[in-house]
């Protein structure tokens, strides 16, 4: 079959400019992430928060699952925690603004707004923080060991300036 | 906080031209999308089917979950079928492109094709089918009952040409 | 088709005894809920947590999800987080043991603990906190609204011992 | 803290009696398989299906997800179909039963039923059916390729008697 490049999409959206401490993504909410309730299942929030971190490396040229020799090197999270304020329906549109709040030897920790229009104004309606480590993953015995950040990853990245991260004191 | 316009961003793509009988919606495979086969599990196939379904109607102006006074307007699936040919990966991107195959009086049966691009081709790397049911839901009784489709809905919709569906046969 | 009493199945477990602070749900990890780093992705650690506390209404004789007139009342999480000591793989058992840890006019807070057998020793994977709140939803109009919890629950349920309590503080 | 075995537990069901053509796994709906519409949302299907076959194999004494030096053996799919008569809803308990359709050199064919208690009859809800294929992944490369069902595998299944299967023709 020929398929037209004329043909209608929704194409992916453009690779964003980079920055150290920011990056916001936007997504459509789909039919299957609501729940009986006619809102946005709860554990979908955590799924948003590391498609987020995951763009936002991508956005720096990395990759969050890369291979190293024998080992793949990961980020698997030590905790993650999210408020709730306002309900997120189908096909809205949220989006989920991610700050750097702490780099450590082997860890990051990440803070998380997201935000939906609402009659014409912007409005918070949840609030997160994510804690990844750097981790090895040995392919042959699936071991996992936490190590340091890797020097590329590590010189691209900085926390945010600190009036930014004081607006995430408790709601 | 501020949240200033020129931080980076994902933006959601713009929104496509509308055509009666084709749409393609593009997707970067997400970590949670993933199984420890290191592949995408395939029950998110049928996610992706309904997205770009979802993403047709968008394109013509409709939603799919619609109120229409104490009923909701909703199109259930009686079936759906996947074949899969090659793997999916992380970060990926894959094409998801509906035809529409047939319009009945109370249901719409949609064809996929799944694409991505690998070693510099486009490979078609799965195959389904979809049949839905126009329904109503009753709010306060939850019952389902299959309906019409709305005429707007019926005069923007038409089966894609026989020439594209022909090669749909088994491959 | 005859369906034989005597043919093999896995069926669901016989009802738990009830006790007004405290459950236990137990669960076999599935492949869908695995990730491409081999260990189960870490979103789902949310849904067990609310599995746990609806299996918990549910041998109090209570559904999480309840019709009342044209309302249904609802416990949407105003929070919930979740710390990861060990990872957790396919087809291993987790114990998701829940704790009442507040009960207030309008919302409960849970604590829970996730346990699994290594070596002959029960080992703590992780730990978590939710905060759910006693909402209706109107079924014509989606809006949501907090309310008091109701007696015969208030009368089901009680903070755990202080003691069991004390025992979560952080590791 | 002492986790006392006299308190309330939901734990899993016990280990069903192995039969080489047919299996039953019992499911009761969770709160985040429902959509919007107050069902379970279609793609949970797929899982159930996946989750039956891979508690058939736990009842032969088998893992779908097996090591065999470097290499892991698992069972992708590669097509799977359901058609959905009826509506699932939340804890409602389903009967996923599985027979073998279909057993070749590098492939089983399986089909499943969907059942559950509505008004006191038993009333089928869903059919379905799912190829898999005997498979190697490389775990340093991560590349896939069919091979032969071992010996021991082969030895333990066999398909189902023709009546039941063909009990099983389009509804």
């Amino acid at each position: 079959m020929r398929h037209s490049g004329i043909a209608p999409r929704a194409t992916l959206a453009q690779p964003a400019r980079a920055m150290p401490h920011e990056f916001t993504l936007s997504h459509r909410v789909e039919f299957s992430e609501t729940d009986m309730a006619g809102i946005v299942h709860f554990a979908n929030f955590y799924r948003m928060m590391e498609n987020a971190e995951h763009a936002f490396f991508r956005s720096l040229g990395f990759s969050i699952h890369a291979h190293d020799g024998s080992a793949t090197v990961g980020w698997p999270r030590v905790n993650a925690a999210c408020e709730f304020f306002k309900p997120l329906r189908f096909e809205e549109v949220v989006d989920i603004q991610l700050l750097v709040a702490e780099v450590r030897a082997r860890s990051i920790r990440y803070a998380f707004r997201f935000w939906k229009s609402e009659d014409g104004e912007r409005t918070e309606i949840a609030r997160g923080s994510v804690t990844t480590v750097c981790t090895t993953v040995n392919r042959m015995t699936g071991k996992l060991g936490a190590v340091e950040i890797p020097a590329a990853i590590r010189a691209a990245i900085a926390p945010a300036p600190a009036e930014m991260l004081a607006a995430l004191s408790p709601k």
